[in-house]
């Protein structure tokens, strides 16, 4: 028999429990495995559950037992979430985890403590939920060179944008409904800024291209600032406006990760993703390009890439098969931004067609339904973004919005 | 040094070696590993080449070899490739293949031969091209009950019909210009007529139900009788004409994989699924939907697949970690699609709304540009499909087309 543990009992936890328990017999069964539920850590007490006698409040007891080969740390947060994933590890138990704080924060350490205690430090569930994207990228995808990730890695906050295109609906109100239906917290803040989608990003950069990268490191945009009217504009462009994480690679070896709220052409599979589901797009030499969809976040599925792990896990015991990453202290690999070259979006108010044209040239002008004579709303040419800030600072108190057009 | 050995040096045995000698460097570095090109075995000579030492024609070579851990077998074909695979097997070495007719007809035995000799047996390749499908269902998707898949899974007849629908071509001109740019062999037969996606499925249904489905247990029909006036009427109705390779779970156990065009509504994604890519949606009770979109075809999509699948196996050396599924002698658990539930699209030609609506009861006419009166589309409501081949006995000469709707 070999015991698993899960770590935390909330949302995740419950239902990693859940499905486990639900489809315990087939796992066994078409993997050759004996796994059971072995402990429960939580410092609350859950009482009448079918598997209340599986609770303890002591990680000693996980460390100490031989028979835990597998722990799902489902307890969020970074501390004391480390501690205990860290000392797993030092025990020679794998650890899967659908913590991204933790990945985004402490994954090269983890990755390096698993190597040298013979076990596995497995993460699929930390980016994009169920969509299998860790794996594939890690090993299905391993022959090739990755030359840049683009995604849509939050639920919440495509719902938002789904709600503003399909229903007209004013951010503030698309808000509101996110959370009437539980899908913003009710402090939304780790979504629309961006922030959880950062997490996922700097997971994905770190996996693609070897190095850790780090939140800090990645400008983050969220997505308070988008209006009804930029999103009117972008179906009228061809296109809808999402909140994209993504990454680059540039020849010279510098990568740019960045979260932004982008304009996505209707040419683009990402485009077509809406309401809380997630897309997670992969461009590579041999492959050319590969989208992943399905469901970014939730209990079950959630759960359903945790308890994947699990057994990938457990039919890997005793082989170490998890990638590594280098740690690095510092950031000079990290592209700026602003040196970057992109198409823009502007919305202005009191800008003349021709003041446009004699700074940027040729533009692509937009329209949409209500557009007062005032408000021109443009695509720029390709140009580094601080050229473009230049041009328009003359003009700074007309711009009402900027969005960048994602153009891979 | 690890030795790897390509079985043919085709389409896809020279872009397997290409991508590999390419990224050789990061592949053993970001790996751990130090695989080198040991072998290709071909019976032709391909002199002038960079690694024309490399080429041997003989197997034995390969067998003999202890350096060799890895075999990629990318020759196509039933005989020898059965023989070469399952012989590197027995030698204890591991064996990727992009081979759909091999693993559609023989996956079950290789697999237990993998088993049974302690090495590995991969095909990410053989279903769906660069797309990754067979590792995220195995692991990243197998802690859940599957309940159905549903895919695109021949690039040239999604070509095909992307003309059709696009630019409103014949499904002969289609063909035609699908043949000048090499999308379509000489004899399009196995892609039109579906035996392509038919031995996909029957490797998906394999690997998700764990029973071994051959291709002859599969009702297939292929795209030859789609018109162009089906694909109006598809789009009025509000999707596409799509031929979807499929398998569904029942209650009772059994599973109907089926290839057949259907008519796929705009809210599923597999409907943005155009040109020559390919989408696998999968349906499970945790992870609800997943869909993977990417090149399905090619020289480098599936070379790309291959060298995935050749650095897994290097990583796994020693541990086997290939699924198994159980090879059956008898359908029984296949079931007859006659018996399914499903609505159907048909055209009509001099039968009355009345008489239509006397068998079926209440139906959804369609329309499309220059239909002529006494031409009637309409899909009906639900029923056992024996039962309305029934009903339409009766008009069977009136009969121009039916394709069945896509329930999930």
């Amino acid at each position: 028999m070999t015991k698993i543990a899960v770590l935390g009992h909330g949302v995740v936890g419950s239902g990693t429990v859940e499905l486990f328990l639900k489809n315990k017999d087939n796992i066994n069964r078409k993997n050759g495995l004996d796994l059971e539920l072995g402990y429960i850590l939580d410092i609350r007490d859950f009482p009448g559950l079918p598997y209340s006698d599986k609770f303890t409040k002591d990680i000693n007891d996980i460390l100490n037992d031989p028979e835990v080969k597998v722990v799902a740390e489902v307890m969020g947060g970074l501390h004391p979430s480390f501690e205990f994933v860290k000392s797993c590890l030092e025990h020679g138990k794998s650890v899967t985890t659908s913590n991204k704080e933790l990945v985004a924060a402490k994954g090269a350490e983890l990755l390096k403590a698993a190597k040298e205690h013979d076990c596995n430090f497995m993460f699929e569930a930390s980016t994009g939920g169920a969509i299998p994207i860790i794996r594939p990228l890690d090993r299905c995808l391993g022959g090739n060179e990755i030359y840049a990730i683009a995604g849509i890695l939050n639920g919440t906050t495509n719902f938002i944008l789904t709600k503003m295109i399909s229903d007209n609906m004013a951010f503030d109100d698309a808000l509101k409904m996110a959370q009437e239906l539980g899908y913003a917290e009710k402090d939304p803040t780790a979504d629309i800024e961006g922030h959880d989608a950062c997490r996922k990003i700097c997971i994905l950069s770190s996996l693609a291209f070897g190095k850790h990268v780090y939140p800090e490191w990645v400008h983050t945009e969220g997505i308070t600032k988008l209006t009804l009217e930029d999103s009117m504009y972008a179906e009228n462009w061809g296109g809808a406006v999402k909140l994209i994480g993504s990454v680059k690679r540039f020849e010279d070896g510098t990568i740019l990760p960045m979260v932004r709220p982008a304009f996505v052409c209707n040419g683009n599979q990402l485009s077509y993703v809406s309401d809380v589901f997630n897309g997670i797009m992969v461009y590579g030499d041999g492959f050319d390009r590969i989208m992943m969809y399905g469901r970014g976040a939730g209990k079950l599925p959630t759960a359903s890439a945790v308890v994947g792990d699990i057994i990938d896990c457990a039919r890997q015991d005793g082989t170490s098969v998890s990638m590594t990453w280098e740690e690095c202290s510092d950031s000079s690999f990290i592209k700026d931004y602003t040196l970057d070259e992109v198409q823009m979006y502007i919305r202005t108010d009191g800008v003349s067609e021709n003041e446009i044209n004699a700074l940027f040239g040729e533009v692509e002008y937009l329209d949409r339904a209500g557009r007062p004579d005032s408000e021109k709303a443009f695509i720029t040419p390709k140009l580094r973004e601080c050229d473009i800030i230049e041009k328009m600072n003359k003009y700074k108190n007309n711009v009402l919005g900027t969005i960048r057009v994602l153009d891979f």
